[in-house]
C-alpha cells in the first residue's frame, strides 16, 4: 500500500465526523503564507479552525509572484485584510545556494531552470524580503496588517521579525 | 485587538504542548499541493501528523511554477517520492475568468498583472491539467505516484480524479 493509499484511508475516517459545508469567504479575513515544511501545521499553530483563514504555502514560505497571485485573489475577490507570513527555524532553504541547486538540476537534466529556487541564508532576512515584496507590489490592496514571523521548531512559539 | 494579535494568543497556548524539535525531512516520502481554501485542514483531511508530509498551497491548488520549484526542492533535497493533489468543490477559482480578473486590476491600479491568475471552469478538468504539467515537467524526478483530488467541502470526502 503507498502512503497515498495510507493517508485516503485517514481521510475516511475524517469524513465520517464530518460537519459542512462553511462559507466560501474566510470567516476571519486573514491570509497566512507559510513555508511548506512538514513540521508546520499552520491550523494548530495558529488556533485556526476550518473555514477562518486562506492558507498559502511554498518552499520557504517565500513570497513569490504565485503568492502575490493567491494574495490578490485572497484579498481583491475573498475579502482578507491582515497577512501572516512564517518562516522557521532550521530550514531547508538555508542549506544550499540558488547557483547550487540550479547546477545540480543542469548536471541531471540537461535543462537549467529558469525560475529563482528562492534559497536565503537566514530566516529572518528572508521574512523581511517577503514583506518587503508585498509592500512594493502594486496588486495587494490591503497592507495595514502585515507581519512576519519565525516559527522554532524546537519550542512552537512564533517569534515576531522587527 | 486584531485578528493577527488574537491567532499569536492561540500559539503561546499552542507552544505550552509543543514537544520538538522533529527531523527536517518528511517522514512519509509524500508532497501535498492544495487549494489556499480556508476550509481545506490539510492535516486533518489526511490524518497527517506534524513533520509527515510537505504542504504546498496557493490560490486553485494550480501546479504553477512556483509549484513546481517546491516540488523540486522537496523532492531533489528532501527526498519525497509521491504527490497528491487537492482542489476542492465550491472554489473561488471557478466564479471569474483572468481576462475579468486582470482587468480589474488594470482598472483599479493602471497596471496588469504579466502572471496569470490561472482560473479554471472546472475543478476535475484542472486537476487533470496540474498532473500533466508535472508529467511533462523535466525538473520532477519522481512521477510515480501522482494522483489528483477534489475535495468535496459539504462530506469532508477526496474523490479521485482519474
Amino acid at each position: 500500500m503507498s502512503v497515498t493509499d495510507e493517508l485516503l484511508a485517514h481521510n475516511a475516517t475524517y469524513a465520517e465526523s464530518f460537519t459542512g459545508p462553511l462559507p466560501l469567504p474566510p470567516a476571519k479575513g486573514v491570509a497566512v503564507v507559510a513555508c511548506m515544511d512538514a513540521r508546520l501545521d499552520v491550523y494548530r499553530i495558529l488556533g485556526l479552525n476550518e473555514g477562518e483563514a486562506h492558507v498559502i504555502r511554498n518552499a520557504g514560505g517565500v513570497v513569490t509572484d504565485d503568492g502575490i497571485r493567491s494574495l490578490a485573489i485572497s484579498q481583491r475577490l475573498l475579502g482578507t485584510t491582515e497577512i501572516i507570513l512564517i518562516h522557521h527555524t532550521d530550514c531547508g532553504m538555508v542549506t544550499f545556494t540558488d547557483d547550487d541547486f540550479k547546477k545540480s538540476i543542469l548536471d541531471d537534466t540537461g535543462l537549467r531552470p529558469t525560475w529563482s529556487a528562492e534559497a536565503f541564508p537566514d530566516a529572518d532576512a528572508d521574512v523581511r524580503q517577503s514583506i518587503a515584496r508585498i509592500t512594493a507590489n502594486p496588486f495587494i490592496p490591503n497592507k495595514d496588517s502585515v507581519r512576519g514571523f519565525v516559527f522554532d521548531v524546537a519550542t512552537g512559539k512564533l517569534n515576531e521579525v522587527v
